[in-house]
């Protein structure tokens, strides 16, 4: 599945730069919402070098609308960012994607989802 | 159409409040995303009342999950008043839904989507 594939490409991608997965999905949990449960396919990876911890949300952006992609991914990080901030505040959250996302959508300009791999 | 008739009840609760519907759908382009091409049956309708202006993205949240329609529901939120701030800053926007969404998520932590009809 086209899916897992680009899951596998961003863990080497990140194994390749020297980050440990330490967890395949991440699960974690704020208020009464179980994260990753919901996710499905979509998952959330955790790395960690020398001391830095990161959270990677990947995406496949396999939709042909881009922008229909782009919704859910953007309610999905800054939702992530607001749990683990409150669960884990020295885990910085990327999103990570084998397509250049940034000609989507003027993304740059959303200040709190500028961290793309 | 389910989605319809919730579009419908939010509708003519905002006519009920004297707000005159000036456009249904509201279409605006920023940048070169289209707004409402990519939306299909989501719509978003434009009112004024004694001067005041608002947008509202009128949501069904019809999934059994409810944070699956609630990650696009916030994507689209925050562009939609990106996009209006930069073509129509005079317009607010209000997420309108028939469900009480504000038990779904901690929505009130997120300062700049907490205007629900």
């Amino acid at each position: 599945m086209f899916k897992d594939r680009f899951h596998e490409v961003v863990k080497q991608a990140l194994e390749k730069d020297r980050w440990v997965i330490t967890d395949d999905p991440l699960r974690f949990k704020f208020g009464n919402v179980n994260f990753q449960v919901d996710l499905g396919a979509e998952r959330i990876v955790a790395a960690e070098r020398a001391g830095e911890k990161i959270a990677v949300e990947i995406k496949s952006f396999l939709n042909p609308s881009a922008i229909t992609d782009f919704y859910p991914a953007l309610g999905q990080f800054l939702s992530y960012r607001l749990a683990l901030s409150a669960t884990e505040p020295e885990r910085v959250l990327f999103g990570g994607s084998v397509r250049c996302i940034r000609n989507i959508f003027p993304i740059g300009v959303y200040p709190s989802c500028n961290k793309i791999i």
